[in-house]
């Protein structure tokens, strides 16, 4: 059940803002028998608020993706159980301290009217990093960064990335999900390569679907190898067949950078 | 027993640069019922080379401390066990094979003539992280910074530093050590505010005693807290008598950034 878009009568919105390291977590949205962020924080909140409650993201993060910030809500009815008015200067640090380090909280306020934390985004940027060839991953940076065996060249995978950017149907790198479009506008897929020695790409779009971003680094990977050339991608992102799930790059490596809001 | 300045006969020696991350060990050193970052390597060694190799590493970090530069050395007989010249170029990729993600083996290379990995060492640099006051620790970043709750003051935590730089007997701040000298000359002790807001210590020093980095910087915190002034730090470096437990920073704020040789 999705949501109302504004909160219902007696109840108020709260925004929050968060990071997590999704190495443990089943991903974000609530599963039976999993540990995943969403009940993981849902029950957090509970514990202080004691109030249930429901979170809905700006997106749902599959398992081991990461979040440099994330944004979420969730409505509480307008005074706690005291018939006192809640003191949300406090969330924030009340629930970093029931939650483990692997989430933290940056800020929970007030929602403006109307602000609803998936569709009032109008933009998410999502990185992906790779250590290509031979280089070794510091252990610290083991936890984001995707091991990959071969080389990438740092001009094929741009000249590869450059056809998917703009309004496309991007079917062909989307898990099937009934019902949901997979038309979206990709405003920047960039690479470099960090004084590191780590390739880093940097992808916004108004919205992504499920795996998108791995399946597009699986496939310009393919061009950056000298496996495909570029123009390739064009061929596969207007031939709309989803292709192959050996392509889709580990989740470790994704992190969901930022939200945009209007 | 110390291992011999020099290779015996019929042996050469490799020296081997590498990065941990020390959450999950007990620390450098060999130790009964305990993993550590010694014993894992060696049979690590001991696995391709079929040989029992004894390591010598720089410095021994401490239970939770990390390296991103630790240097060691072992010797080999000067050909393998098939009576075959060993393939030295391979040894770094090969060890990476067996070794979890939290150790790296930078490179193993044959060492010169007398290097040895702790008494050829010129000077250590280890750097210490703290994200003091009210701020939170990317979740991604949780390994290698400790959180300290009071706010730090940047240019106190520098005052109280610079009257620990110079040539000083140490042992105010160092683990009794039977026999080790408390004599250091330190050449570097600088702090910084980074653009993530997170206080970054850079020191240098021909040497550090056991917990002489975290009891100083548990000292000059005191001071940027306001509890004392800064020339409370000249005043217990001269009374060379051991500063409280309670002073010493966390293990995990702390990483051996590199070592330098001739």
């Amino acid at each position: 059940m999705e949501p109302t878009l504004n909160p219902e009568s007696g109840f108020f919105r709260i925004r929050i803002d968060f990071s997590y390291d999704g190495t443990n977590f089943a991903g974000w949205a609530k599963q039976p028998d999993q540990v995943t962020i969403q009940s993981t924080m849902e029950s957090a909140i509970a514990t202080f608020t004691r109030e249930t409650i429901t979170l809905t993201a700006a997106g749902r993060t599959d398992a081991g993706v990461h979040a440099a910030q994330q944004v979420a809500h969730f409505d509480l009815p307008n005074l706690d159980r005291d018939g006192n008015p809640w003191a949300i200067e406090n969330f924030a640090y009340k629930l970093n301290r029931i939650l483990t380090e692997d989430i933290r909280i940056i800020s929970a306020v007030p929602a403006p009217n109307n602000f609803h934390a998936r569709f009032s985004a109008i933009s998410r940027h999502y990185i992906y990093k790779i250590a290509d060839g031979l280089q070794t991953i510091p252990p610290l940076a083991r936890f984001d960064t995707t091991s990959w065996y071969r080389e990438l060249d740092l001009d094929r995978l741009q000249a590869a990335s450059n056809y998917l950017i703009g309004k496309h149907d991007f079917a062909t790198f989307c898990k099937p999900d009934a019902g949901a479009t997979t038309i979206r506008t990709l405003a920047k897929f960039n690479w470099e390569r960090g004084s590191d020695g780590f390739l880093r790409a940097d992808l916004i779009s108004d919205g992504f679907c499920y795996s998108m971003v791995r399946n597009m680094v699986g496939a310009v990977a393919c061009v950056a190898e000298g496996r495909f050339e570029p123009e390739w991608i064009k061929t596969i992102l207007n031939d709309k067949t989803r292709i192959s799930d050996s392509l889709v790059f580990p989740a470790r490596g994704l992190t969901l950078q930022s939200i945009a809001y209007q």
